[in-house]
């Protein structure tokens, strides 16, 4: 079976780049690929992010949560373009000026768009998961490959399914924000995002693996 | 007069940081202060930041438009703690696990916080802007120090300027987004963000003298 795991991989200030790069090494056979944000861009920068490209072949995903008008989030993208499958932005920005232009940059560059619908923490439910059937609405007029919905709020995941049944569906919040390892494929996600709980472990290779595990068993339970 | 304009600092790819830093000081005297986004961030990396802060006593913003959980924001600006005044970020993203925790980093760092309530793009109407007063709401809860409306829609600014009294107003879209230098700040803004139509001047310095100009006309009839 193919991994269903993603690695968020989020450094604090003072962790070499050299841990990662050996980590996304150690780690490739054995997950989908990696996700980065901007505190791995803040400390190594674009050269990092080549790095960690060439340690691995699997998915390598920009997960900057984009939320500017067009013209800034292009200009943002054009130093990582080469480097990631996809591109994680909000929904929450709506089309023209915004997503409408991103989606169109990222299609002739052949980058993949994944579109947050909702968050893993609980003030999501303070504006975004209220409008949920609105950001659907939004992500159905530009179907990107992929959206985001929390493994820690399954109902929202099987709300998404059902109403996106053309998208990949991401799953972060599994770990140390509360969701078990199973909890977002059980619920129709296409992949899990995990962070601290496999790269923070002493054994990171183990860790994966029992995720893997824990897939294999949601999967079953979700066919039969 | 006091100068109510920001400075967008958006560089294309392979402008020198050189160009940026010698334009900040040029204008340093004439405006209120600068902002950075993620495309100076991607292009010059910290050490550009600390350039920049080198160059000009002004407030020196932000501009992440952050949209992430707690802990990401968090490690995002611990590397730019020390050379910002403030921090723009989305209210949509709501309170718990989110702009709770951010809000309170901030403070105890001494850095002001700025939510965003509405964009200059037209795709801010599709879900946005339907949720201005929840997002108000959001904002309320947290008194931030500024909050962020359009000087592409003027009514936005004045509804803002209603509903949150206590936030100073920054408004962005002057110029090539579309609104003309005073808009904002006679809708109620207090400040003026300009990119382009200063920074791709050939003459930067006297076309923010003549914004000024503006500025002060549109503050007369705005008391009038």
């Amino acid at each position: 079976m193919e991994s269903r795991v993603i690695i968020a991989v989020d450094p604090s200030p003072g962790t070499s780049l050299d841990r990662w790069v050996s980590l996304a090494s150690s780690l490739c056979d054995l997950v989908a690929g990696f996700k980065v944000g901007l505190p791995f861009m803040f400390s190594y920068g674009v050269s990092g992010l080549r790095a960690l490209r060439g340690s691995c072949d699997g998915l390598l995903i920009a997960d900057f949560k984009l939320a500017d008008v067009e013209h800034v989030m292009v200009s943002t993208l054009s130093h990582v373009i080469g480097y990631v499958d996809g591109v994680i932005a909000h929904s929450f920005i709506g089309l023209k000026g915004g997503l409408e232009g991103l989606k169109g940059y990222l299609d002739s560059v052949g980058v993949r768009l994944i579109l947050v619908i909702s968050m893993s923490h609980e003030g999501s439910l303070d504006v975004i998961d209220v409008n949920i059937d609105r950001l659907l609405w939004v992500a159905d007029r530009l179907k990107p490959w992929g959206l985001v919905a929390p493994a820690t709020r399954p109902q929202v995941i099987s709300h998404v399914r059902g109403r996106a049944p053309w998208a990949v569906i991401l799953a972060p919040g599994v770990g140390v924000q509360g969701a078990r390892p199973g909890d977002g494929i059980r619920a129709g996600a296409d992949y899990e995002i995990v962070g601290r709980l496999v790269t923070e472990a002493s054994n990171p290779v183990e860790v994966v693996k029992w995720i893997n595990g824990e897939h294999a068993r949601a999967l079953r339970e979700r066919g039969g």
